[in-house]
């Protein structure tokens, strides 16, 4: 099968997106609105972007009816009507079903901390909360916020970060900040409703010496 | 353990982000320099951005000694001396050792398709090839490249790409554009050497409904 974008819709587009850029890191997002309510989502067009500054990005697509998504209005610059600020807080198998619970669409406004029955736990440079359920989070500044767009309004965008403060639960990094990927247990994010565990791991050497290496 | 980006290296900071978000998706990305000779390199920051355009990126970090990765120096727009376009294919279980084995630094025009023994097949409307053995290929032209700037000269950057071809192989798709993942075999990306499979894969419903899902 091939074809011209063009020739589908923005739902049938999407549908090969995430069904064929897998498995997609998730990024839970908290939020502070202006007036100080909280919101939480998930989103996997999610990554990291690069260490020297230390920064990452997630793409939060506007509603179908053009407005923006609680986490984009709350995280951009302050210029813009936002905070400019943000925690990604890192799905693990532990709270992926609080996770999948967050991406209910409530009122702006409307705490997803309670709906899912998750506990906000004070970050040390930002004014969002991470997710205390959470072994990992990244305190973000939002550095830019990159917009595309098309033909319907519902355009997409890139909010772009720079860590400020990274949290990580004792037990699973070493010395040598290398982060133990059995205890992390991540969650990666498949087509559909469908997510998948990132446990069943193999090791791979760099440039050629790859192509003799029995990986199984 | 929680810190300041300050405190840490650049590679300490890497190897906290490569770790900690997880899994990865694979973009296996096909270039093709001003004269002519072709390129190809595995990055794992990377992901869709939005359907609508249909757009995804990816973030070539800058060498060490703040040169460009010859991906961006392809695929950065013409008038920024590249050539405006890229082809992202998807890393599956079936070549994921030729993947591995392109990420070698080769001198910059060398071809890594050699180097991994691939096979390059013509893409339909951009002038890089789609990899032969890719059964997704997403034909790009670029949008931006965004630039973000540190202290030292391993910057990071953002291409932007639209898609404006794609292919899928065609036992892999259904008339309704679902792609069977099982059949996909797609590989992630962890921290080190470490790859994990996709296969491991459970469902749970979206909003509320998912707290009280039995996902097992």
């Amino acid at each position: 099968m091939e074809c011209s974008p063009e020739s589908l819709t923005t739902a049938e587009r999407y549908k090969l997106m995430i069904g064929g850029i897998v498995p997609r890191p998730i990024a839970f997002v908290s939020t502070i609105a202006p007036d100080g309510r909280l919101n939480l989502a998930p989103y996997s067009f999610f990554n990291g972007l690069g260490s020297n500054p230390m920064t990452l990005l997630f793409c939060p697509v506007n509603n179908g009816d053009g407005t923006e998504k609680d986490s984009l209005r709350n995280a951009k610059p302050r210029g813009e009507g936002g905070t400019g600020e943000f925690v990604v807080n890192v799905a693990t198998e532990a709270y992926i079903r609080e996770v999948a619970a967050a991406s209910e669409a409530l009122p702006y406004g409307e705490s997803e901390f309670e709906l899912a029955k998750l506990h906000a736990a004070p970050s040390r440079v930002v004014a969002p909360p991470r997710v205390k359920e959470s072994p990992i989070a990244f305190e973000c500044r939002t550095l830019q916020v990159v917009r595309t767009n098309g033909r319907e309004p519902a355009a997409g965008n890139v909010v772009i970060g720079e860590v400020v403060h990274l949290f990580v639960r004792d037990d699973l990094v070493s010395e040598r900040y290398h982060i133990d990927h059995e205890k992390l247990a991540a969650v990666g994010r498949m087509g559909g409703p469908r997510y998948c565990r990132a446990q069943d791991v193999f090791e791979l050497p760099r440039g050629r010496a790859a192509l003799e290496s029995d990986h199984e």
